[in-house]
């Protein structure tokens, strides 16, 4: 099977944007087109994707074509993908199904419009992604869902409360270094400690903020690649899974088994494993999804994730630095371009060119999207040629 | 490349139905497996995706897991998909290429639950698939944007009101012969032109109506498709593309662009041309879109939509019968199940098993799935072993 390869990414500032989704998206295609080294211009696409939730009650339906007109080329064929907070991740998954079968260049974009969307209808949307019968219209939002898997993860670890902090202060921190990041501020233990809560045991800092913005990347074949660049990222493997939507009818708790099963899927065809692994986005929606996520994956053993956040392994210092960007937490989380975003950060630490967060010479890296909590997830894997 | 066959589909009855999204997915789902000569069960299928846009404020993000659950195979990548009236086709096209990259059995379910919605937020929802900016919130709703097509084209052709009045009464008499179709009912001429106008000059009987209902089809490597059945029907060709969403940016009027495009990209890779295709479900929201694709996917040349309508050349009984299932116009248009159900047509069809509608000795046919007014669409080509 043909491989793929990244030869182009874009990112738009995160955070609270005047601009609409379209002109959001429209700057994520730009920067990444200016960002491949030669040979490409929008007629060199043949294939498009949109990630996307359509928060914000903006083009809810047939959005996709705005992708083409983006690129300037119209009639280029563009398929919206929406799997709640992993469509970047199922989208980066079909661009890469696309070259498989013989799409040249294909341009994926993830976008949420969120802030101008009030307090009660934004709980409203975001539940949209949980399980209607049995959580939404219960009354559980995400943080009580995550708040319900944290309570359970901690019940059995007596430092994971510490492991939390430190997630959030890590995250701030590399924030703190990414000029795309919503939040750009470093936090301190004792802010964290202090915060309102918003579902017990979760605080504000635990929690990622509602975010606009936008990602995009440039995928082709990877014999093609050098035609476009000299340094492309090239895609290793690619895995993708669900779960049942309601937490409750799951058959494991509070881990995330689709988490698990798109990692070994991804794996499988990667000539490295999950230890070899030098950087890792992972999807921290919640303090506590970042340590699911390192055990599920398989960056740490089962029940190591705590220890190896105390002992500051997932710094940027460390030796798997997870969420260089400031992840979720600190970077934001607009819902459509989160699993884009996490690929754009591989695509620039592997190059070397990350600047201030730049963790020095990683080669192979993963990115771990989910949505809900856990319903869906991909696992992609990656490294320098 | 590697070619991609269909070995089963299940169709719920279309209409008004009591029951929810889930539960009608479900439904088609089970009649999909059910229709396989052998070899599958839920654990075969390795691959699935989710046409739907939405509607109804059901589960509205993350409803791809319905599916996974659906098959009974927890774990199961799903990818919804929406692509407006094109998600069924986007997701058919999006399963061709998951086999071609290596997947065994991909399962596609189309489907859409709108009688529940009432009539002033389903004008909104609906008219979200059309541009926001110049059309919805202009207040044009899709009759209306389809009212100005027919317009434009009927000025230039004298016939093409009685085209129009042929192609609802022709539909209605096929629909009158489905089970599974909305309405099963006939209407004459005159019933035509003395129903109330809805957006002149298109009357009752050239929109289609709102409807409830689900499809599901089954798509599998060519090489492969004799281990589930001994009449697997074959992909001969697919293609997509987008036009600019405002039907005022577009370069040309009434015709759509996007449905040339993703015709001619099918018939590339055909061995056959569009004059072979001896049987065709067209995407006939309005009774002028029927007219319009005729032409724009070359079953019949430039201009000669009207003639080959009026000479009954698109009855069954013709030479090219065109939605013999009773198209949009009859059978209904569950907007993410359309593009599906085209396919189920084609498959029944194919394999002789339409009973009383069966158009006999058919052998070519082609499904074209458009979504908004144009601004995207799909065509697919198919043909017996």
């Amino acid at each position: 099977m043909e491989g793929a390869a990244i030869v182009g990414a874009g990112h738009t500032r995160f955070g609270v944007r005047p601009e609409g989704p379209r002109a959001l998206a429209q700057e994520a295609i730009r920067r990444a087109l200016a960002s491949v080294d030669r040979g490409v211009d929008g007629r060199t696409i043949d294939e498009g994707f949109l990630a996307t939730l359509g928060f914000g009650g903006w083009q809810l339906g047939n959005a996709s074509t705005v992708v083409a007109e983006a690129v300037g080329a119209t009639g280029l064929p563009v398929t919206r993908i929406e799997n709640a907070c992993a469509s970047g991740g199922f989208a980066i998954r079909a661009a890469i199904r696309a070259v498989q079968s013989g799409a040249e260049l294909v341009v994926v974009v993830g976008v949420e419009k969120m802030t101008d969307v009030d307090q009660a209808r934004r709980r409203y949307w975001l539940g949209v992604s949980g399980d209607t019968e049995w959580e939404r219209l219960s009354g559980l939002t995400f943080a009580g869902v995550y708040a319900l898997l944290a309570s359970r993860y901690i019940a059995d670890r007596p430092d994971a409360r510490e492991a939390m902090r430190r997630v959030a202060v890590k995250n701030h921190a590399n924030g703190a270094l990414n000029p795309n990041a919503h939040f750009q501020k470093a936090v301190s233990a004792s802010d964290v400690d202090r915060a309102p809560r918003v579902a017990a045991p979760l605080g504000l800092f635990d929690c990622c903020p509602v975010t606009d913005g936008a990602a995009a990347v440039l995928v082709t074949r990877a014999s093609n690649a050098r035609r476009y660049t000299d340094t492309p990222i090239y895609v290793s493997g690619v895995g993708a899974a669900t779960d049942r939507l309601a937490v409750q009818e799951r058959d494991e708790f509070p881990h995330f088994a689709a988490s698990r099963r798109a990692a070994a899927e991804a794996f499988r065809s990667a000539p490295f494993g999950p230890r070899a692994v030098q950087l890792a986005e992972l999807h921290d929606c919640f303090t506590i999804a970042e340590l699911l996520a390192l055990e599920d994956v398989g960056l740490v053993g089962p029940n190591e994730a705590v220890a190896a956040t105390n002992a500051g392994r997932t710094e940027r210092s460390g030796d798997i630095p997870v969420n260089p960007d400031g992840g979720l937490k600190a970077k934001g989380h607009p819902i459509g371009a989160t699993g884009v975003s996490q690929v754009y950060e591989v695509f620039v630490q592997l190059r070397g060119a990350a600047g201030a967060r730049q963790i020095p010479g990683a080669e192979r890296a993963l990115a771990h999207n989910v949505g809900g909590a856990g319903a869906t997830a991909t696992v992609t894997i990656f490294e320098r040629g």
